[in-house]
């Protein structure tokens, strides 16, 4: 018996999410359908991370134990011939017995992508929110720097969040956007890294920086929102369509 | 009566082309449904350039001719509402009753978008073409600037065009590539500028383009197949998905 470690990207449009739900489609589901077939036994797989229909990932872990003989290194190719397009297997490798994928995580990183084109663009529909208004990007980075650190982050996660635990540390998060090409249309990125999300949070703290961009929360206020502990004085949720699991870090097999 | 000129941008995975086929989904079909609903009549469209199945545009250009009261830079709020999303019409003004969109046209530039990744990644499917091998740039733009200038592209069209002046003007035909973010996977982009081109013909110039990179053509050798009016003698016609128009330049209203 093999564990089985795969990193996947995925469009999440299609899908009703990352985790498996019966009867319907989900990227999980999808991924346990074709390493089924190929090893004709029911694979049950562990995810590290769930994302909401609609999220996208560059990097979304699973794992799975297998008696398959392909070589670790190969299941990547196994398994691309025989997923949509719109689901990849961009590394795959043999892990210890006792390698969960939700344990020994040292940070994960997500970009939220928003465009503040005047118009948008049929080509950032899938992948970004659309807000339009230009938005304020120095502002924006002013407010970033007051995340950053160990915070309650209470205010910023859905109050359907399951976990009790609301402290998080944020490594990094900064704002960048690129110069806009046919029309105005630029691709501003929230990239944020931290040791762990609440349900919600990085759509919520994207929803809030938005709101400082266009001048309607002012930089320093971050700081007094963070303490009120009180989601309703945060921004808004933005959409999921926006936000991208870009990377998970693991101990041991990281640099 | 009015003529207005819409520049309209859109996402042609979806449509069998731009041009209007009876029972078939198309970019033009798709407006003329829009304006005929909005108008009450049945709205003629003509359209500036003809775009292959799959292939996307930044700025198409449509004209038509109504009796609609819509102050002319307001048509485009009229019809977005209407449309799918895939679908933006990001311009719209009034033009001389004897404009035509296929004449009076300066230049028009197209891009074409290759990813080298080792792995094609879901996000870049619907909108580049994916080649499995690094590619060389700078042989890429040694071999662009030997197509600048005034040649017979019959060694870059199809076979199928209707044309049979050959004789075209590149002015601007060079290649960049953005850094790799998460993964190896690179946004090549060939960019052309041209007063015309023939039918397949950035297709064409692309997979020529992306044989070069791959070390398969010298760039040197551009000339002999420009010589030679030969269509065997240049690279394959790279797929729809990675084209796209960007621009349409007319005299007068453009500087």
């Amino acid at each position: 018996m093999k564990r089985i470690f795969l990193r996947t990207a995925y469009d999440g449009t299609a899908y009703c999410g990352s985790q498996i739900q019966p009867e319907l489609p989900t990227v999980e589901g999808t991924l346990a359908n074709v390493l089924s077939e190929l090893s004709d036994e029911n694979v049950l797989l562990t995810g590290a991370s769930r994302t909401d229909a609609g999220v996208h990932a560059y990097g979304n872990v699973y794992v799975f134990d297998t008696k398959l003989s392909i070589p670790p290194d190969r299941f990547k190719y196994a398994i691309n011939t025989k997923l949509p397009p719109d689901i990849r297997v961009v590394e795959s490798m043999e892990v210890p017995a006792d390698f969960h994928p939700r344990h020994s995580v040292i940070n994960k990183t997500y970009e939220y992508h928003i465009d503040d084109g005047f118009i948008e663009l049929p080509f950032k529909e899938r992948y970004s929110a659309h807000v339009r208004q230009k938005l304020d990007i120095e502002a924006m980075n002013e407010a970033a720097v007051l995340f950053i650190g160990e915070h309650d982050f209470t205010s910023f996660c859905s109050a359907k969040t399951e976990k009790e635990d609301h402290v998080r540390i944020i490594y990094n998060l900064n704002v960048t956007a690129s110069s806009p090409s046919v029309y105005d249309n630029r691709d501003i990125v929230i990239s944020i890294t931290g040791n762990g999300f609440l349900y919600n949070m990085v759509r919520i703290i994207a929803g809030t920086l938005a709101e400082v961009g266009k001048g309607k929360i002012k930089p320093a206020e971050i700081s007094e929102i963070l303490s009120a502990r009180d989601r309703t004085k945060a921004g808004p949720t933005l959409p999921p369509n926006g936000l991208f699991l870009l990377k998970i870090r693991y101990e041991d097999f990281e640099k």
